[in-house]
């Protein structure tokens, strides 16, 4: 291996660990100064516990007590992953499954994409969730995720569903998690950059209705309301509306007008709070007014008054929606008493909002600031009680942590870990010792650790990190570049997600992953909290070909239809006639019921391809427009004899 | 982790290692049954070198010769791989590359699939190379990638192209290794379920020639010849076609017409042989039938005879298609001096054909019989030569080996490894043995080793075990169920693939990666062979917005073209004004020259999304049929400031 990757390494003089450090040094600041910024450089430097190198001497072996002993994190073969990581994907459209500590992949779920694997946006089931013009085609078929939380009970995950936003065409998906699979997907009316999402965790009213029954979710982009061609050139009109999602219709209930970019969201354990942190609250149209204010907001909703003033009647709709929609706007809630927001200030342009595991803290990060904004739940509370005199007095800390801080996880002991964008690192603080600091304490010393992460850290999240069963286990470091990081392959590059191990002191890094761009968020869930179904259940599907006896082609008119099954290695019909022109829809039920007997249904030179798992039934529509046979083929290897596994489409003039 | 483990095994029985065992045994002789096989399922034990629990005492530690010290194959952060695997990915339609022995995914390289990622299926580049229908709609988004294989000089890798098949709609794809791309994508004519594909080595004829120009394809459904809605349903008229294109222009050079079925395809270094294993020589048209003989064949064909008798005009042409087509049935080649091609019998339904590192021998593997049939290349020649009496006897050895061998793979010292599906195992066995052994040499033992593999293996592969190269260190398989293997993620499964060290003389299972449904073969390439580009030539593309002064929007009509740059964190227009109803096209070029700084396009609500990699030129073309203002935004996470890199995109009523 060391001859090989000396080659390599000859071929490639920036691989060397010194010179990646170069590197990355010359880019972040290349990266600044092209941003046009001035700020305080060596500011946030004073009070490191631990060199910015401490990292690299862990991958060296130079600092025992980041060392990692060999084998000690691998997965053997037959052994299962401790944890699930379900992530977004971003502009890829889909959502991830990977183990960890392995790293591998588990599932790629497809929901904003065509997956012809699966046939999704090629079955009829899959296109009616995704949504279809009036021809029958796909409304959409890109999409950008984000973000993917999961259902909550009792403060915790409940293995129910999991919700993931599209920030390019503003839809919420819906994944039941026995199936691992969409099955809702809702566009919501009048925004666009639908960015932030997070499922509340309880009724903010009704206590006793302690799990997930509405999501939230942040619009980033301002636009004229509505959007039909008026207010094109006029930015102060442009709004963005902050959406509430019933859980279980995933219908949209209602929507807040607010001021400014909305960005990511989070939500209190009591119900009763919704916070989203906030850029250009100017309304700029252009880069140079989006960054002109000092200070942003980290933006908190009142769920409970919201709702009390739709039932009031205090709502509007906007253009065709029928979507109640309420005035969030500063201008509209300065009385703290009947507000129905509260606009924390924070230093500008910020990014992240995260809740600790506690529920005490909303920890706002600083972006172009470095400093993380620690906002206590309990006076923000006050605050709609009318009893703090300003929001920016919910502010209890707000420490200098390092360039361009991002995203906050939390390891349950007190700690918190924050993505440094610029400084491609995390760092470890501890929130009370930044309260102590706060308040004066001058010895207080909020910094506890600092690791190198290769490069440009994104999101950051712990095991279990965002419910109250945080174990402080495992962080992952999802970064933005891979630079030289894995070996080359080409101009457009993976991404690097970096396993640390946050149990001791000091944070270890365990390994590298790699993840096709562009994941943003995840969450880490212990695997015993998640339960799956491995066999659907026939009687789940209406139009399920029952039995072998029930295949058949049925014509009316020149529509046909034919129902078959799979059983491995047979399709129930060797073939399937029809008449150029038809239209002709495909139902088929799979009757194996062996775990992982998956079987294909492939139509040559039809552009027609999906599974049907073991008791699962779909269906395909299309016209036959072309003369001729066309074999139909197991496209998903079943069997030893899975190759003969053929039927023929028999097309005839 | 033991706790965690022991919960998930309490919630899944079937988990503990002595039951999985169970579970697969009752699987294979279950799915055995299902076919109606009644083959000797004991036969091929006698000879056994090692215990079928061989492979599970290395996961337990059990048998000290197969254990894996810890770390042992640990990729360590920020340390590279040894070797590259370009894999298919199946009916996903994607190629991919992993990282060996990390087993990372590297890259998704998109192919006959739409990738909003990459905006594959959306650029006006891409579609142009996927093929579009008239209305600029692709034609079509679905594939079945079965082979990746590599470009050749002196007989080993060259890193110039990639080629891959498509088994659903009939394309073969060219990836250009430099960036790792698709280039080219051809549509064969009169073929379906092309399955087997290989470059040709060297020119048949001149030897000075020592690299690929030829790429081979195998048709494995036999049609009517043209398939026009004639003889629908008389599979005696229904024929294959081999099919031979050209490596630079892609274009098909000739078609050979054959009886049987057309599975994998392997080729001589000499450049003079091609060699396809086929099952139903029967021309079947449903199972039974496909079935009934008991022998098929192993196919091969001279390419220089048959270049010869298109240059001499003994071809024709079928349908529409111009290609020039030779009858290469059995029927029509009775004289071998001047045959163009030879049907060596192997045992029924064989499937996988590869040729030994040495040239020496092609092995083709038996699948429903549980032996390999080792065919000598110099008595094949022999045969074209008139020398040899039958094609049989260019069989040299027919070694049981175990029961549904699929693929063989080689290691460069005389063994030869096959994936044995029935038996989910890789047995590793010496060639000269075999030869021995069907020579008379009852001492004779072929098998040396076996390991079992968690479950059903198809494809097994050496590392570069293609070339003269093969240096006998990493083997995968590719199985073909996890079943138990991973968490549990829902009904859909994904692939295991297992490394194995084959340096020894016992194998050693690595480690277990996963692999999204479903890749089939691959190619085990060392990292040092791989030559990439970081970064694109902007001259490279004749569209090219080359300078930020040229950035502006066109008008002819109703057809508006839009000319942009980008560099982080802008792009070159704050906004683009049309018309409801114009045909907009956007043209973008990242100036950007820092490795990895690739940016997005998206634009909201409009179903629009690229990237732009350093210095690359992308466009699109698209109607602008909604009113309004819509923020276009970076989708590629490319700077401090990338929320705020947004343009808009304005459509006046």
């Amino acid at each position: 291996m060391d001859t090989r990757e000396q080659e390599i390494n000859n071929n490639h003089p920036d691989l060397q660990d010194e010179s990646r450090r170069k590197f990355l040094g010359t880019t972040a600041m290349v990266t600044l100064a092209g941003a046009g910024m001035a700020i305080g450089l060596t500011a946030c430097k004073k009070d490191e516990a631990a060199t910015p190198a401490a990292g690299k001497a862990a991958e060296a072996g130079g600092d025992a007590s980041r060392a990692v002993a060999p084998g000690e994190f691998e997965v053997h073969p037959g052994k299962l992953d401790e944890y699930y990581i379900f992530s977004s994907s971003g502009h890829n459209g889909e959502v991830r499954i990977y183990g960890l500590p392995s790293g591998r992949t588990l599932k790629q779920i497809p929901v904003f994409n065509i997956d012809p694997m699966v046939g999704w946006g090629i079955t009829n089931e899959s296109k009616k969730i995704i949504g279809t013009r009036p021809d029958g085609s796909l409304k959409y078929f890109t999409g950008d995720t984000h973000h993917v939380h999961g259902s909550y009970t009792d403060g915790t995950y409940d293995s129910k569903y999991l919700w993931t936003n599209d920030k390019l065409n503003n839809r919420i998906a819906r994944i039941r998690m026995d199936y691992m699979e969409c099955d809702k997907i809702t566009e919501i009316p009048n925004v666009q950059g639908f960015h932030g999402i997070f499922p509340d965790k309880r009724d903010p009213v009704d206590a006793s209705i302690n799990h997930t029954t509405r999501v939230f979710c942040g619009a980033e982009f301002h636009i004229p309301q509505p959007n039909d061609g008026h207010d094109l050139d006029d930015p102060a009109k442009w709004r963005g509306l902050f959406t509430c999602i019933d859980a279980e219709s995933m219908e949209v209930r209602w929507q807040v007008k607010v001021d400014g970019n909305m960005d990511l969201v989070a939500t209190s354990y009591d119900g009763k709070l919704a916070a989203v942190n906030q850029y250009n609250v100017e309304n700029g149209a252009v880069l140079a007014d989006m960054m002109s204010a000092e200070r942003d907001a980290c933006l908190f909703l009142n769920v409970a008054r919201i709702e009390a003033a739709i039932k009031a009647g205090k709502s509007f709709t906007i253009g065709d929606s029928k979507v109640p929609v309420v005035d969030g706007t500063q201008a509209a809630n300065a009385d703290p008493k009947t507000a129905l927001t509260c606009y924390v200030p924070v230093p500008k342009n910020p990014h992240g909002v995260n809740l600790s595991p506690d529920g005490k803290y909303f920890v706002c990060a600083g972006k172009l600031s470095p400093t993380a904004t620690v906002i206590a739940t309990e006076l923000v509370h006050k605050y709609f009680a009318g009893e703090l005199k300003e929001p920016r007095d919910a502010v209890v800390a707000e420490p200098e942590i390092g360039l361009g801080p991002l995203h906050t996880a939390f390891d349950g002991k007190g700690n918190a870990y924050t993505s440094l964008f610029l400084d491609s690192q995390i760092v470890k603080w501890n929130v009370e010792a930044s309260i102590a600091q706060f308040k004066g304490d001058k010895n207080a010393k909020p910094v506890v650790d600092r690791i190198d992460v290769h490069y440009q850290p994104g999101h950051t999240y712990a095991s279990m990190g965002e419910t109250k069963e945080a174990d402080g286990k495992y962080l992952n470091a999802g970064n933005k570049f891979s630079k030289d990081r894995f070996l080359p392959v080409g101009p457009l590059h993976v991404e690097t997600e970096q396993l640390i191990d946050i149990r001791g002191d000091k944070m270890r890094l365990i390994h590298d992953h790699t993840a096709y761009p562009e994941p943003h968020d995840a969450i880490i869930v212990r695997a015993d909290v998640v339960k799956t179904k491995q066999i659907y259940n026939m009687d789940d599907f209406p139009n399920a070909v029952k039995s072998f006896g029930d295949s058949r082609v049925e014509r009316k008119g020149n529509k046909v239809n034919v129902y078959m099954t799979s059983q491995a290695p047979n399709y129930s019909l060797q073939e399937i006639r029809v008449k150029q022109g038809d239209e002709v829809t495909i139902t088929l039920t799979n009757h194996d019921k062996v775990e992982d007997l998956t079987h294909g249904f492939g139509i040559e030179k039809y552009n027609i391809n999906f599974i049907v798992n073991p008791q699962e039934t779909h269906s395909v529509t299309f016209k036959a427009d072309k003369a001729g046979m066309f074999w139909i083929y197991c496209t998903h290897f079943c069997h030893a004899l899975h190759l003969e596994m053929r039927s023929r489409f028999i097309v005839e003039k």
